[in-house]
């Protein structure tokens, strides 16, 4: 058998991996974990609106048939279920993103609780964390994929989703995290997780089930790296700028300075948004504006000849494929849909698109929204997501709409009465727990960082 | 919850995923038939030497870890332990590639055993099929990973490791033909496949463990897609060249045609080679060249000025790096000890590279080693892997030696009595087996295509 000498040190730890090595809950500013916590409840409704998608149980009935009958980490919704860590972060990352309800960094573009909270949860779990390590733990995993997302830029994104890659590092760090990794670890860590991701936009054109795939398998593999790394396993050393790293393969304009941006100072985690609008983030601001415009002039849904958004060219990218959605997910996807649900409703919720995605009112409305890429809103992006439309009506008036920061961003975001209420909203929408019982878990919820032993947040 | 309208019909089925679906045994022609079992006896041999390998017991604990404590499918060399098929996968596969032993198609420059014959095994085990059925499904996985490899190209190579990449689509096509997937659910099968389609090099400028990572990556991730599309779970329609597809993302030099060449004629599994040399399959060519010119001049290891190695591009993307090997794995891609190693015991096998890769004799003949690209052999490559060497003496003579298929490739291949001795070194380097516990196993995998049903390889 091959027994290799030492491992040669790394020249250095790199700053971010000793930054998630290292983090402690109490370094983090008073208002970046009340942050977290929001972020954690959100989060929690948008698994209980998911956990019954038919390719969330598919994923789920593949993990149960892989993993134990049961084990120290739960199936969230799944009537008290559990299994090992990596087959619960499977199942629990793969519900977290099929709703479109979770939350969204917008200079990266990139969900982070889908892929930190369900691994990190499992994890904890398992080894009986506290409350407070578990928010630390799931800090270093938005701090680190915010800023890998960063790194990786535009390009990166315009082929791969960026929650799927990036992603595959938060879940190491908040694992590794969990798990004491030292900083050399860690960085072991980063290049186990690096080397494994994966995640392309090719789905979007057929509105196939990949997205949920995505955060199931980020999940999952960064899980890996992590437990890996604590066994003593090696990665590449600089698996982010190296010749033949993520960066070398997998972009054109990666930025490594993004990657130790203000770390310990600046907080990305508080800079994540939250989603109102049930749909892809990239239709939000349009959305937002348009409803702006539509309240300012009192303008009602038949008043409306054509809608002319002016977009990034990210936008243009990722929604401009979609001209005639045939799910409802893809129709979160579609401009003119979440307009016109906007439009009619006020707002574009879960609800809302099942019922009403494909309705003739829907589409006649859909039909009369069209995408313009805007050269402000464009150089703006993605650090803000400005909204602007342009609305001609039936009474040939010509009108501009404009949000600066959408409703959920940090400097327009939800109260906790509103987070409450929407996770409140997604777990009835999810069907998979009966009323009194997810608000009583939404209540604990709020109180993780006083929790001594991290429990099931549904117990059987 | 989301209750989708029903999937749209993909336009066309793509002729690889037809052709993987519907592949039966009967189809292969004998040969190629004689040539998948040779490799099936090759790959056995790779696993026992791998499998108590210190990274390979890493992954193995790993998957016992999240598996359930015993299951249909058999952990290789544990003494008879079992789990689930996606663990048993998950630690066959990072057994077999780590003694640099097992199988390589040239032009693709893929590994196809380890990523094939891992998760084909796991399923068959677990779903009861017969020898001859886990062969056909083992042929679909050669013959799509091939082609995949071959279709992403040598810009691919340069950043990613193709056995990790293209062998995703490989696992995926040997499960979904034992699962009996459509040709529309093996479409499914490949795009969601080719969305987990990861693995960089930089791992090996510092010697990590990745590579066994990433042929355990790419047979769970591939097992996993198959099975989620026999759920009905779907992918991308057009992976491979849709515009935010694999070819988009990961390759600059990507040719379609070479998809479906051949497909059904044209055998790709039957132009896989033997590895002769334990090291990598880079250095083969120029190691057989040296042996030639030794043996035709009669020179001894003490007789070597200067050895110039005259290699294509990819040799000088994947060694050049490996200046001073730190590991006995790092040793394996340079070439400097490759070449003193054959030139000092007429072969560079497990023992020679485990006791003498750092000896004084070793690093000093290594240093004599250099390479240069050459315009003839860097033409040929990947189709032939021509070997040629120039050696300068000390007594003054320039002497060049020449090969033009380095032993084990298709035209020079291994007789059945060399495979089985090779196996059978690898069985007694790897200690996990009784020699004669694994002789019999040998000779029973010989049988496989007469197998009712796929048995433990190696009975508790």
């Amino acid at each position: 058998m091959t027994t290799n000498p030492p491992i040669p040190a790394p020249a250095a730890v790199h700053p971010l991996a000793q930054f998630a090595a290292q983090l402690q809950w109490q370094q983090v500013p008073a208002a970046v974990q009340r942050r977290t916590e929001d972020l954690w409840v959100d989060w929690f409704g948008s698994v209980l609106a998911g956990c019954r998608a038919r390719p969330v149980a598919s994923i789920t009935r593949f993990a149960r048939s892989q993993g134990p009958d049961s084990g120290p980490s739960e199936l969230i919704g799944h009537a008290g279920a559990s299994t090992s860590p990596m087959m619960a972060a499977l199942a629990n990352a793969a519900a977290s993103h099929v709703a479109e309800q979770d939350d969204v960094h917008n200079g990266s573009v990139f969900h982070p609780a889908a892929v930190v909270f369900p691994p990190a949860l499992a994890v904890a779990q398992s080894i009986g964390a506290s409350g407070a390590q578990l928010m630390a733990a799931c800090v270093a995993g938005y701090e680190v994929g915010i800023r890998v997302g960063e790194f990786l830029g535009r390009s990166h994104y315009r082929i791969f989703h960026t929650t799927a890659t990036a992603g595959t590092l938060a879940a190491a760090a908040a694992v590794g995290r969990l798990l004491e990794l030292t900083p050399a670890q860690m960085q072991h860590a980063f290049g186990s997780a690096g080397t494994q991701s994966a995640g392309l936009w090719e789905f979007l054109r057929t509105a196939a089930d990949s997205k949920q795939l995505h955060t199931a398998h980020a999940a999952a593999a960064g899980l890996m790296a992590a437990y890996l790394a604590r066994d003593g396993f090696t990665g590449a050393q600089d698996i982010f700028t190296g010749p033949q790293g993520l960066a070398a393969g997998m972009s054109q304009d990666a930025d490594p300075a993004r990657l130790t941006d203000g770390l310990g100072t600046r907080w990305a985690t508080a800079e994540t948004s939250f989603k109102w609008h049930a749909s892809c983030r990239h239709t939000h601001p349009a959305a937002d504006a348009l409803l702006q415009v539509m309240q300012a002039h009192g303008l009602r849904p038949q008043d409306l000849a054509q809608v002319t958004c002016r977009v990034h060219q990210g936008a243009l990218d990722v929604l401009g494929p979609v001209v005639a959605p045939a799910t409802v997910h893809q129709s979160k996807f579609s401009m003119g849909t979440v307009l016109a649900l906007a439009a009619r409703h006020g707002h574009a919720g879960l609800t809302e698109f099942d019922a009403e995605f494909l309705s003739p009112e829907t589409v006649a409305l859909r039909e009369k929204v069209r995408m313009v890429l805007d050269d402000e809103v464009d150089a703006a992006y993605p650090r803000r997501w400005i909204g602007k439309v342009e609305v001609r009506t039936t009474d040939g008036r010509t009108l501009a709409g404009r949000v600066d920061e959408p409703k959920g961003d940090p400097g327009n975001t939800l109260s906790r009465e509103e987070i409450t209420a929407k996770a409140l909203r997604l777990a009835e929408y999810g069907g998979a727990v009966p009323a009194p019982q997810a608000e009583a878990a939404v209540q604990r919820l709020w109180q993780v960082a006083q929790w001594p032993r991290v429990p099931a947040l549904l117990p059987g």
